[in-house]
C-alpha cells in the first residue's frame, strides 16, 4: 500500500500544470468561450497549443500519438488539465470524445479504428455519443425508443436523441438504438455513422447550465438513417454492455477533470479570503470562512482518494461498476459543495463571471445529473450493499 | 393567534395568481427576457399588463395608485406575483425599485416625493440603489469608499459602485457616500440624483448568475458628481440608519418573491415527477424523488411561516432587525434547497432553459449572497442570541 | 392573521415557567430520575407539586380539574413545561398518558370515562398504549399480529407488544388487536383493560436511548386475556381510525414538550458559550460557536411556528393529518439538530450528565423514531404532495 | 500507487476478525460491560482471550511481545478489532493505553520503560493520561492550570483533572502540568506517577455518553503530589510537543477502531433491512432505507481511505499534523453519520440495547468531541489551507 506517484507521472502532472497556467488560463477571457462551450476554431487553437507542447491526448494509445496512460495516470493528468475548464479541451481529454476514444479502442474493428478512431484520437475532429433521449434513456436504458431494423446491406435507424453533447461540429456519432425484429429484437446495438448523412439533423441547441463542452448540447433527430453492416460497433445486441464499458471509466474521468476545477476554485477563494477584509480582518481569519476553506480541502481530499482507489481497481482489471457509481456520487457531490462554498466565499464576485468560479459552479451542478444522477447511482450502490457485495 | 388571510387579501392573491398564469407565464419564452433580465421595452409591456388589470404596485401608497399593503399584505401579494420570475417585474414590486419606493415613502421630502417617488411608484421609470462597492461595502458598511464633500449649494460625490442592480435604464439613483470633512466627517449620507448627470457613468455590465432584474447589474462610477442641497435624502450623516430602514423589509420582500418562484418550481417538478417514468413507475413513486418533493414542501412551508411572522412583527411596529436577519437566512437557504432539488428531480431537463427551473436555480443561488450573505446575518443573529435577545 | 398570545395563556406560560424553574429544575439531580425515567414515587411527588400550584393537567376537560386547553393552548403550556424534561411528568401532560386522555375523551363511553379517564386525568394513576409490536406494527399497521376473538360476554386477546412506554406501573392499557373471525375479521379494534389481569405479563424492560418516560419501555405479553364486552373502546373494527385520532395530536404534543427542552438546552449552551473561553475569548465570540447558536435559534423558531400553525388547523376543526406528519418531521429533526449542536458547544461537558443536555440529546434522537420515523412521515407527506394535496 | 494489503496483514486482519466474531461478540451481552465500560475483571478476561490467540497488542514493540505494526498495519488490525467495541479492549489497543504506549515508546528512558511501559505493553495493567481540565485544557493547552514546581529531589504537582479516561483502575498516570518558577516557568511538562500515591485522589466518576472505555471517565485531583526527578517524561518544558507526538497518531487509532464499529453497525442494519418488512417489502427495497445503506457505504469507504493515506504519511516519516486533523474531522463525522443512520434503519430496535448499535451511536457522538472537537481541528486545518500549506 502506498500513495507514491511515479516520477514520470509527477513530471507529466507538472508539465500539464505549467501549460495550463501559462497558456490556457490567460485565454479564459476569450469571447470564443461561449455559454455553449468553446467554438470550434477556439477549440482547434487550444488543441494546437497542447500539441505543440507534446501534451495532447496523453490517454490515447501510443499508436495515435498518446501515452496510453493507465487509469491512475489519467487521474493525475486529467486533474491537472482540469485546473482550467479549458484544459481538457486543449488536451483533447474532454467528454464525450475521451469516452468515445476509450470505447472505440476497446471494441472497434481495425477498419473502424482507421476511419474514425485515428483522426479522433489525434484531435483533428470531434465526435458525439447519441444515447440519451427525451424520455430519459440515459438513466433507465429500457426507455430506449430509437429503433434500428435490418435492411439489405445495413440498417435503418430512426429516433430522437436529446442532450447530445457536442452534436454540432461532431464528425461522427456513436448511436445507441434498439433492434426491431430479427434475432436481437428489443436488444440495444451501437452504430457508427458520419454526421453529414441524410437522415441526421440537428434540431436545436439546448441552453444548459454548464458551458465547458465543445459544441454545447443538442437535440438530434435520426430519420431513416442508413448505416452499412460494417458500421455496427462490436456485436449486434450488445449495446448496453458496451455502454458500461464506456460509462464506468467515463464517469471517473469526469470526476478527475472537475476535481481539477475544484482545486482551482479553492485557490481563487483562498486567495480572495486572504486579501479581502470584512469587519476588520481578512475573510480567511473569520471562522465562518475558514471552516468553508477547510471543508473544501476535505472534500477535495476525499474525492481524490476515491478517484485514485477506483482507478487502481480498474487498473487491476476490475470492472469497477461499484467503484464507478460510488465515485460518481462522492465526487460529484463533493465537487459541487466545493463550488458552492467558493461562490459563497467570493460573495457578489462569485456571482459574476469576473472569475471562473461562477461557470464552474454551474458545471458542477450539472455534474450531479450527467452520466446518471446521484439517485440512480445511490440506488445501484444500495442494491450492491444490501446484497453484501460492497 | 390565527392564520386567517382576510378576504380582500385572498382576492388579491387569487387575482394576481390568475394574472400571472394567464398573462405572464405565456411570455416567459419571450427573447426579451435576456440573461441580464427583461429589456426595458419588455418591462414596460409587462407593467402595462398589470396596470390594465388594476394590479400594478399594490404596495405603494394609495396616493400613487397603490393599495398601501401592510407587510403581511405584501407577503401574500408578492408570493403570488413571484410564481413567475417576471411577475414582480409586471407588478412593479421587484428590487431595487420596491425597496427604493419604501425608503422614499419613509424618508423623502414632499418635493423629493413629487419629483422622484411619484413617477417611480407609478411604474413609469426605474431607479437604482448605489451602495455596494468593489471592496464590499454591502456587508460591512465601514468599507464605504465613495466620498461626498460639501461645496457651495450642494455636494460633490466621487467613488466607484459595483453590482448596482438596474444601473442601466434607471432614471435616478440613491447614492450612499461617506462625508469628507465638516460636522459629519466619516458618516454616511444618502443622496438622490438623476442618472443623466455629468459625473455618472456606467462602466460595464456584469455577467451574473441571476437573470430576473431589469437592467442587470452594473459597475457605476461617480466622478465629481454635483448634487444640490435639496438632494440629500433625509438628514446628513444618517445613511446607515436609512439603509436599515430600507434593508430590513427589502430582505423580506426578496423572500416573498422568490418563495413564489419556489412554489412554481415545486409545481413543475411535481408535474414532471408524476408524468415521467423510470424503472417501471412514475418518478414520484420513487421514495428518493418523493422525499425531495416532501422536503420541498416543508421548506416552502417553514419559509412562508417565517415570512408571515416577520411581517407581523413589522406590522406591529417592531424594527424587525432580528426577524429580518433570521428570515433572510432561513428563506434564502430553504428556497435554494427547493431550487436545487427541483433541478435534480427534472434531471437533464432541469439543466436546460426548457423550463424556468434552471433560471430560478441561479437566482436562488444569488439570493444567498444578495442583501447580506448568510454568514453576515448568521453572525448578526448569533450576537443577538448570545446576548439573550433573540 | 396575528401571532398574539391571549393574556390568559401568557399567564399560564409564565406560571408554568416559574414553577419549572423554581420547583422542578432543582429536582433534576434526584437519583430517582433513573435511566428508565422517574420512579413512580418520584412521579407522584412531582405531580403533587404541580397540583399544589394549580398547574396539573391543564389540557384535560374542566370536569376533571383541567382547563380544557385548545391545541394552541397546549402548544404554549407544554413548551413551557418541557423546559425541564421532568416538567411534563409533573404537569401530567407527558406521553403516553396525555394522548390516552385525549383519546378517551374523544371516544370512551361515560362508564369508561368514569372508570379509567377520571382517575387518569387527575394524575393519580398511569396508563399505557399497547400498539407497537416486535415486527413493527407501529409504522405499518398491517403488521399487527395481536389477535382478538369474540367469546361469550367479551373477547380473548393474545399477542406480544414491544416498546410499550410506561408498561410497568400503568394501571390500565389501551390494547390494539386485530379481529379474528366474525364480521370484522382482520380489522383492528381497541380494548381497555386493567393491567393487573391474568393474561398480562411484563416480559422485560428495554434499555433505551431516552430516559424521560415514567416506567420506561417494556415488552408486554397478552396471553388469552379476557376483556368484557364493555371494554371495547369505541366501535369494533375502528382501531386504526382511533389510532389516528390519538396520534395526530399526540405527535404535536411530543413536538411541544421537546421544543421546550430544546429551548433549555440552548439556554445552557448559550450561558456556557458566554462564560467559557478558548483561544483567548469566550466561545460565543467564535463564529463557529456563534453560528451554532444562531442555527439553534432558527430551528427553534421554525419548529415553534410549525407547531402553532398545525395547532391552529386542528383548532379550526381540521383533521391535521398532513400538518401532523409535516410537524413531526420538521420538529423532530430540528430539535435533534439543536440537541446535537448544544452537545458540541458544551464539548466534554455535553457528553456527561453534569448538565441535562446529554439526556436531552438521547431523548431527541429517539424522537426521530417514535410515533413514526421521519421516513414514514416523509413518504406520507410525499404522497400528499404528489397528488397536489399539500 | 497501490492499495495492496500485504499478505501478513491480510492474515492478521482475518485472524482478528475471526477472533472477534467467535470469542468477543458472544460476550457483548455480559453484564460486566457496564455503562462505564468493561469492569477490570472482564477486561482481564478479554485480554486473556486475545493473549491465548496470540493477538494481544500487535502494535507494541516486539520486545514486549507485539508485532511493532506500522501505522498502516494498525489501520488494518484496529479496524478489525473495532468490529466489536470490546475488541480493542481485548487486544489492548484501546485508548488511552494505546496512545500512552506509543508515547512512552518514543520518549521514555529505559528505566521508565522497564518500570511502566513493559507491564503496560503486556496488558497486565492500565494507565491514564491526565491532561484535560475542567476549564478545557484539552482543546486549548494555554488553559492548563495544573502546576508543578521544583523541590528537592523532584517536583510537587497540584491541580484538578477532568474527564480522565480509565482513571479508576489505572496503575499509573502521565500528568501534564505547567512549570511554576524556574527556567521553564509557564511551560508544560509531562510527569509519570503511580496512581497509588498520596496526593492523588479520584473525586468522582462522570456519567458519560460513551461506554467502551475501561474504567470510565473520572475527575482526578492532584494535591501536592511528589514525583522524583526521574519521573519527568522526556525533557522539562516539552510537554506540548510530546502531546502532539501522542495525539496525532492517537486520533488516527480512534478513527480506526470506531471505523470497525461502523462496519459492524452497517452489517447489523443491512441484515435487519433485508429481513424486516414494511409496507409489503423488505426495508432494504425502500429507496429511503437503501439510500442510507449506500451513504453509509460511502462514508465508511472515504473514512478508510483517509485513514490509510494518513498512515502512509506517518509511515513515510511525516509529522502528519494536517492529516491527523483532517482525518479526525472526516472520520468522526462520517462515523457518526453511519451510526445515526443505522439507528434510524433499525427504528425502535436501534433505540434499545438489544443490539450494540445504540451504544455505538453514543460512542460515535462522543468521538466528535474527544481528542479535539471538530471545530478545533477544522480551524487548525483552515489555518493551514489559508496559508497554502494543505
Amino acid at each position: 500500500m502506498n500513495f507514491d506517484i511515479p516520477a514520470d507521472l509527477q513530471k507529466l502532472r507538472d508539465d500539464i500544470g505549467a501549460f495550463v497556467r501559462d497558456s490556457i488560463i490567460p485565454l479564459e477571457k476569450d469571447k470564443r468561450w461561449t455559454s455553449h462551450g468553446p467554438t470550434e476554431d477556439f477549440r482547434q487553437e487550444l488543441v494546437g497549443l497542447a500539441r505543440s507542447r507534446g501534451l495532447l491526448a496523453p490517454h490515447v494509445p501510443e499508436a495515435y500519438g498518446g501515452r496510453n496512460l493507465s487509469h491512475f495516470g489519467r487521474a493525475i493528468a486529467f486533474e491537472a488539465a482540469g485546473y482550467s475548464m479549458l484544459g481538457p479541451i486543449a488536451l483533447h481529454c474532454a467528454a464525450p470524445d475521451e469516452g468515445n476514444i476509450h470505447l472505440l479502442s476497446e471494441v472497434a474493428t481495425e477498419a473502424q479504428k482507421a476511419r474514425w478512431l485515428a483522426p479522433l484520437a489525434r484531435g483533428g475532429i470531434r465526435s458525439c455519443f447519441a444515447m440519451t433521449e427525451p424520455m430519459g434513456a440515459g438513466s433507465d436504458p429500457s426507455l430506449l425508443n430509437t429503433m434500428a431494423r435490418k435492411v439489405d446491406g445495413g440498417y435503418r435507424i430512426s429516433g430522437l436523441k436529446w442532450l447530445i453533447t457536442g452534436g454540432q461540429g461532431a464528425s461522427f456519432a456513436i448511436i445507441m438504438a434498439k433492434m426491431q425484429g430479427g434475432d436481437h429484437d428489443g436488444k440495444a446495438t451501437m452504430f457508427l455513422s458520419d454526421m453529414d448523412q441524410p437522415g441526421i439533423s440537428l434540431q436545436r441547441q439546448l441552453d444548459s447550465m454548464d458551458s465547458s463542452f465543445s459544441g454545447g448540447h443538442w437535440v438530434v433527430s435520426f430519420y431513416d438513417l442508413f448505416v452499412p453492416d460494417d458500421s455496427v460497433l462490436g456485436a449486434v445486441g450488445e449495446g448496453f454492455r458496451y455502454a458500461q464499458v464506456r460509462l464506468a471509466p467515463a464517469r471517473l474521468t469526469h470526476c478527475m477533470r472537475w476535481l481539477g476545477s475544484a482545486v482551482r476554485a479553492q485557490d481563487i477563494a483562498r486567495e480572495f479570503a486572504n486579501r479581502r477584509t470584512a469587519f476588520g480582518k481578512p475573510l480567511a481569519d473569520h471562522e465562518g470562512v475558514g471552516f468553508m476553506l477547510a471543508d473544501n480541502d476535505m472534500d477535495i481530499y476525499t474525492a481524490r482518494l476515491t478517484i485514485w482507489h477506483s482507478c487502481w481497481v480498474l487498473d487491476q482489471g476490475g470492472r469497477g461498476n461499484i467503484e464507478s457509481s460510488r465515485a460518481k456520487v462522492i465526487c460529484s457531490e463533493a465537487i459541487f459543495r466545493v463550488a458552492d462554498r467558493c461562490v459563497q466565499i467570493l460573495g457578489g464576485l462569485g456571482l459574476t463571471e469576473d472569475t471562473v468560479v461562477g461557470r464552474f459552479f454551474r458545471d458542477a451542478r450539472a455534474f450531479r445529473v450527467y452520466d446518471g444522477p446521484s439517485e440512480v447511482h445511490r440506488w445501484s450502490l444500495a442494491r450492491h450493499v444490501a446484497r453484501g457485495r460492497a
